[in-house]
């Protein structure tokens, strides 16, 4: 039987147990050009709560009754499709399930060789790929700038603080909770971390960020963006990735009320969607590798277990207490 | 003598008469290098009302008891320096006052046959300057693009939608009253006007813009900036010019709370500064007087009479009084 969750209601506010379906039915069997995959792990995203609410957006909602969707990593169980045999491990949008029946055409390869599963779902994943064409075309750092992410301890801020550094600049990521600054600084080599629950943001980039920021990466939005516009050098990138402090919120948040700095900055402020760039993910792909082999770019993945976690895991991203790209494992090899 | 509008207090909203002062001296004597200059014509901009606030902008404050900043058009009357000789027309940064003494190097000569003097403050002053390096330079727009401009009817704004037409896009001004509205697009070119008076901005530009707005060129802020937020097209872009109806506030006013439709629709907003291209003013004033001397592009000034008034003037601005570029008549010839 393939179990599977979906959407039940359009969530009020944090998506509760009862927003979601548990539903169980047989497992299907692979149409012409398509494969059968056994789901080992599936990426949970900030992005997946826009996804459950109606209007228009980047990207269709997920209807009410359907399948939630989420991007995993999984087993070729049954192919009917040339470029994929039995044991392959491979990507795709998999959604939240035991089994996904997907066209060929809409899945690529991954080597496990080359790196453990669920770093597919992170540096080398969607995240990466979010941070690196969100950073270097975006952002356009240069060496010698000043780089400041927020969200810095989730999946997309650790890769794109570790490229700044490659890239020569001045790193500084927001994060919440002494551990994950400790763990920016320590161990994903950024030159400072700026603790939201224990220090005031905006006096704080003033502090670490003496010359101004070059490039802001946001992720959070809210009060982070508007710390952050406080402080901006002359001719400011600001990435804008995701808001997830906003995404939960039951009426419109105020926007950020120092937009005005944009002018005075002479700076800008461009919103990005990775799937726009589908057709250089290999581009990022070798350059992310590369550095993962040369030991300059670390990935860390936190791993919760079982689809029927699925609701309660998810959460963790708006709780602030997942450490590293959020993954839940679904089955074993 | 030489009468001053000096700035008396910091003003509270609206600036009052009571935070001007009235003062007369001894009309200068210009020293070497420089050029005594009396006054004909002063520019009256939206941006003055951000000089004489306290703090960090992109220009230092107008200090207290100052003279009040202004540009200018006027007469040589005395001159020690080479370039200038008693006669000529001249450009520059002239202060709210009868009689300038300024530095030789911070004046332009204007020709007085080649236009009337107070488009030398209007089409081929800073508005004009602004409209040409925000609109070419940040908005970049394409033929067939749908270009959205608010205080349309502005001394930036007309020359904005102008040089869009010229580009071969579609323009839509945004005005308060039918009158206005009516001489954008009877008078200046433009395809439609809004009345954001009479209508529900956000639904109009719908309307008149069924592709989405390419490029909006902000002059207003606030409300009019999420209207056009609500109504972008893929890769729009924002030119950030100014926020006049958020100058006289008295308590920062919220942002644009749909700042994210910048991500939806991979958008860009961007500040502009109009002095960041005084090496390239040229190039302008040679494209804006030719499209004038083929007649597609129009300058129009509303002149109000006597230095006196300076006050109530400036306050036209903001009760979108002005039809026109706004500029004080201070002397005859």
């Amino acid at each position: 039987m393939n179990r599977q969750v979906r959407l039940a209601a359009r969530p009020v506010g944090l998506p509760k147990r009862s927003d979601w379906q548990f539903t169980s039915e047989p497992v299907p069997e692979p149409g012409e050009g398509e494969v059968l995959v056994k789901v080992r792990y599936l990426s949970l995203d900030p992005a997946m709560r826009g996804w459950m609410n109606e209007g228009k957006s980047y990207i269709p909602p997920v209807g009410i009754g359907e399948v939630m969707r989420a991007g995993g990593i999984g087993q070729v169980i049954a192919s009917r499709h040339p470029d994929f045999a039995e044991g392959d491990s491979v990507s795709g949008r998999l959604n939240v399930q035991d089994y996904a029946c997907v066209p060929g055409a809409q899945l690529s390869k991954v080597d496990p060789a080359a790196a453990p599963l669920p770093v597919y779902l992170s540096a080398l994943g969607m995240p990466g790929m979010t941070a690196y064409f969100g950073l270097l075309d975006i952002g356009k750092p240069q060496p010698g700038e000043t780089v400041v992410v927020s969200g810095a301890a989730g999946a997309v801020g650790t890769v794109v603080g570790q490229i700044a550094k490659l890239k020569g600049c001045r790193v500084v990521g927001i994060a919440g909770g002494a551990g994950k600054c400790r763990y920016l600084v320590e161990e994903m080599g950024f030159d400072a971390a700026v603790d939201y629950k224990a220090e005031d943001v905006r006096a704080a980039l003033r502090r670490e960020c003496p010359k101004g920021i070059d490039v802001f990466f946001d992720n959070v939005g809210g009060d982070t963006l508007e710390a952050a516009l406080a402080n901006l050098a002359r001719h400011a990138r600001i990435v804008i990735c995701g808001a997830i402090s906003q995404y939960n919120n039951t009426t419109p948040a105020p926007g950020p009320k120092n937009y005005m700095a944009l002018l005075v900055n002479r700076a800008r402020m461009e919103g990005m969607v990775v799937f726009d760039y589908a057709d250089r993910y290999a581009e990022a792909v070798r350059d992310l590798s590369a550095w993962m082999a040369e030991g300059k770019l670390k990935s860390r993945e936190h791993i919760v277990c079982g689809l029927d976690g699925f609701p309660e895991a998810l959460l963790k991203l708006f709780t602030g207490e997942n450490f590293g790209k959020l993954v839940l494992k679904v089955a074993d090899a």
